[in-house]
C-alpha cells in the first residue's frame, strides 16, 4: 500500500480509472481478482514473464493448467499473470516503458485494498568484472553519471528524485542464492544499449574512442557498479517515492570488460537468465512459508463464472455424456451442447463401435444443427474417463475442429467452452485458437 | 545510407556484428533479404506492425500468404515484417526502447548496402485540442522543455543532439492525407505516460494541481504543440545525427484539453488508428510509383530454399501425390511424406471411396512408419485441385493433426512441412503450432 502522503487524491475524483496499458479498470471486482497480491516480479518481455510464472505454478506443486497459463487483460503492450500472492507483469525495454506498468500495476493494487507488496524487477545486464551466468543483486541504483538520482522533466522542469533499493528485502534476496554465484552491487541504469551504455558497436560513430569507453567503465567500477542494465534507476526512484519496497536482480550475459557483443548462445542465454529466477522463487518460497502467505491458486475459470446461458449448455453437455456416452474399450465418455445462433442446443455423446470405429460427440451434435439449418454459435464439449472424475477441460480432437471449421470460419467470435467433469473451464473464442492456418475452403477453391 | 562522416568505423573491426534484439546478424546473406528495403515504418506494438504489414500485403494488390505473415528474427522483443521495399518493425514505449531497433535497423541495413531508406513512425497520441481520430503529422519534435533537442547522458555527461524531421518526407506525407482530417503541428515527446506528460491520473500524487496542468498543455499549444507522444524526439535526434530522413505521423486518440483518461472503447481506438496507416499507404502508393520503386514480393520460402534432405522429402511427396492419389468426386489431391529419424521415408497419397469416405495422405504414411516401428521426424504435405496447380501450400486436415499428435508431442522439435503444387512453402516445428491445447495423453491419464 502507497504512502497516504504520496497517494493520488485526484483517483477519486475520477468516474472510471482505465488502467489503459493493462486492459482493466476499476469497475471491475479487482479486490477479488488481486486483493491478495503480496509480490509484483517484472521482467522485460512477454516470454520471459510468461516462462516465469509458469515456473511458479510448478514450483508451488500445483499443476500447470491444460493450454498454459493465460495473460490477465490486454496483452498487446504488457503481459500480466498472477500466481497465488505473485503478480508477474512485463514491463518492456526502458525506464519510460517501465514506468506505465509501475503507474498502472500500483494503481491496480490500491483499487484492490492490497495492504502490503513489493516490486522485483528480475533482468539480464552487461557486467563489469563479473562473468556471464553471475546474477547481480542491485544495492543501489545510479544513472549514467553514476548519480542515485533519476532525472525526468516535469512541465518544462528537470525534476530529480533520489532512488533507494530497499535494503532488508535485498539482503532477503540475496541470502537465498544457494550456490548460485551470485555478487551484490550498483546497477547502472541508461536510457539506451548502445552508446548510452559505452558500447563501441551501435549504428553511428562513437562520440568516444575505444580507450575512453574502457576508462568510463573502470571509473563506474571502481564507484561499485557492478552491472547495467535499462529500468533499475526507474524502479528505486518511482517505489521510493510511492514508499514501495523494491529490489532489482539480474543474470549478468556479457562482460563488458571482455566486449560489447553478445555472443552467448540462445541456449546459453536461457541458461543464464534462469540463475535470477531461481533466486527469486527461493527467495519467494522462504518468504511465504516464514509470514505464512496463503496461496490461493485457481488454475481455471469454473463453471459458476460463465454466463447462464453457456452454464445452461454445460449442463445439456453433462446430461448427454452421463446418459448417453458409450466408450466400453476406450473408457473415454464425452458429451458436447451447441448453441445455435437462434438459442435452440443440439447435443451429442461419443459412440465407440465394436470395429474399434467410434464417432465423438461434437460431431453428433453439430450433424443435428446442420439438419435443422441453424446457424452455429457456441460448443461446449465435457468429458472425463469412465467411472472417475478428471479436472482437466476436454478438448475437442482433431477431427471435430475440422468439423467445427466448416461452421466457424477463422476471424468469426464464437466460443468453444471446453469443461471438466468437475467443472474446471477452458474457452478460445476464434477456431483458429484450435486449429491454426487450417485445411478448408481456402486451399479448395483455387 | 547513412552519411559517410557518422558510419561507425569499429563495426568494421568486429568478426561478427550481432544485431541481439533482432535475432540477426551480419553472417546472414542480409544483402539478398533485404537490399531492396527503402522504407522502414514503426509503429509501438507487435499486433500493430503486424496488422499493418498485412494491410500493405493487400494494398499492394497481393495474396497474404497462407497462415498469415511471419515474423522475421526473434520475435521476444521487437517484431519485424518485411512486404517488398518496406520494412515494418515494432519499437515498444519510450526512447530508450525505440533506440534499440533504430541502432539495429539502421546496422541491418547498411550491412545489407541499401543506398537509401527513410524511417517513418506511426503511433498512436493525446493531443491537444484536436478530436480522436484526428491525424497529427509532425513538423518538429520537441522535449518537454517544448526545445527541439534530445539529451542523453553518455559517459557521465549530458549530451545534447538536435532534432529534425525531414520536411520534404513530411510534406509528401501530408500531402497524401485525402479526405482524413490532418494536421501539421509540433509534437512533444515525453519520457513517461502520466506525470511526465502532465496528466493527474497516475499512482502518485502530482507534483502540480490540475490548474497548473492545463496551463502547461495551453503554453505547449501556443508554442505550437498538437500532439504529445514518447517516441518522435528520439527518432528526429538519431535519424538527424545517421543522416537518415525521418517523418512521424500519429492518430489521437485523446484530446488532453478535455480529459487525462483514454476512454475510447477498442473498437474506436481501432478504427483511429487505421487512420494514420492509411495515409502511410497513400504515400507509399504514390511514392512507389512515381520513383518507380520495384515491389519484391514473396510470400512463402520456396522448395529450393529447404535443406537437401526435405528438397527430397518434397519430392517423394509429390511423386506419391502425382502416381498415387485418386480423389474421383472431391477433386482434391495430396502426397505426403514421412522422414524417420534414422532416415528412412514413407509415403502416402489420398484415397476417396465410393461410400463418400476417404482417407489422408499423412495417414497412410504414419501408419507405415508405424507398422517398422520407426520414430518420427519430419513430414512433408504436397495437394492441389485435381488437374489444376496450386500455389496455396497444403496443410494437414484436423484428423491428421491428432494422428501426428501422437508420433510428436507439444514441445518436442520437428518439422511440418506444408508445400503447395507450384513449390511455396509453409513450416513448422512444434506440433503445438497445429494443434494447440490438443486432446490427447493429458487427457486419458487422470
Amino acid at each position: 500500500m502507497i504512502a497516504e502522503s504520496v497517494q493520488n487524491p485526484y483517483l477519486k475524483e475520477l468516474d472510471v480509472d482505465y488502467l489503459h496499458h493493462l486492459g482493466l479498470n476499476n469497475t471491475m471486482p479487482l479486490k477479488g481478482m488481486f486483493g491478495d497480491v503480496r509480490y509484483v516480479c517484472m521482467s522485460g518481455s512477454a516470454d520471459r514473464v510468461k516462462n516465469f510464472a509458469e515456473q511458479l505454478v510448478k514450483e508451488f506443486g500445483f499443476e500447470l493448467p491444460f493450454g498454459g497459463l493465460q495473460p490477465i487483460g490486454t496483452k498487446e503492450r504488457y503481459s500480466l499473470y498472477k500466481v497465488g500472492p505473485i503478480l508477474i507483469v512485463s514491463h518492456g525495454i526502458g525506464a519510460p516503458s517501465a514506468s506505465l506498468p509501475l503507474n498502472e500495476i500500483t494503481k491496480l493494487l490500491e483499487h484492490a485494498k492490497c495492504p502490503y507488496y513489493e516490486y522485483i524487477r528480475i533482468g539480464t545486464s552487461g557486467s563489469l568484472g563479473v562473468e556471464p551466468g553471475t546474477v547481480v543483486v542491485t544495492s543501489e541504483a545510479v544513472n549514467g553519471e553514476l548519480k542515485a538520482e533519476d532525472e525526468r522533466t516535469i512541465f518544462g522542469e528537470k525534476v530529480k528524485r533520489p532512488t533507494q533499493i530497499n535494503r532488508a528485502l535485498t539482503e532477503r534476496i540475496f541470502a537465498a542464492r544457494g550456490d548460485i554465484v551470485t555478487v551484490m552491487g550498483k546497477t547502472m541504469s541508461c536510457d539506451g544499449f548502445y552508446e548510452e551504455q559505452g558500447r563501441l558497436d551501435g549504428a553511428l560513430k562513437p562520440l568516444y574512442t575505444s580507450e575512453e569507453a574502457m576508462a568510463f567503465l573502470h571509473k563506474a567500477y571502481e564507484a561499485g557498479v557492478r552491472n547495467i542494465e535499462m529500468e533499475a534507476l526507474q524502479i528505486a526512484a518511482f517505489c521510493l517515492a510511492a514508499g514501495i519496497p523494491a529490489a532489482v536482480i539480474c543474470t549478468v550475459i556479457v562482460n563488458r570488460f571482455n566486449g560489447d557483443q553478445i555472443t552467448s548462445t540462445p541456449e546459453e542465454l536461457k541458461k543464464f537468465s534462469g540463475n535470477a529466477e531461481r533466486i527469486v522463487m527461493n527467495y519467494l518460497n522462504k518468504d511465504i512459508e516464514e509470514k505464512g502467505v496463503s496461496i490461493n491458486y485457481k488454475p481455471y475459470l469454473t463453471v459458476d463464472e460463465l454466463p447462464e446461458d453457456e452454464q445452461e449448455l454445460v449442463r445439456s453437455a453433462r446430461e448427454a455424456m452421463e446418459t448417453m456416452a458409450q466408450s466400453k474399450h476406450y473408457r473415454f465418455v464425452v458429451g458436447a451442447a451447441v448453441q445455435a445462433e437462434t438459442g435452440e442446443i443440439y447435443v451429442g455423446a461419443n459412440g465407440e463401435r465394436s470395429n474399434g470405429d467410434g464417432i465423438c460427440a461434437e460431431r453428433i451434435a453439430l450433424a443435428k444443427l446442420e439438419g435443422d439449418k441453424k446457424k452455429f454459435k457456441k460448443i461446449v464439449t465435457i468429458g472425463k474417463p469412465a467411472g472417475i472424475e478428471s479436472s482437466i477441460p476436454t478438448a475437442p480432437c482433431g477431427r471435430c475442429r475440422q468439423a467445427l471449421r466448416d461452421f466457424a470460419k477463422p476471424g468469426e467470435e464464437h466460443r468453444f467452452i471446453m469443461v471438466s467433469s468437475t467443472g474446471n473451464v477452458l474457452v478460445k473464442n476464434d477456431i483458429e485458437e484450435l486449429l491454426p492456418i487450417s485445411f478448408g475452403d481456402t486451399n479448395l477453391e483455387e
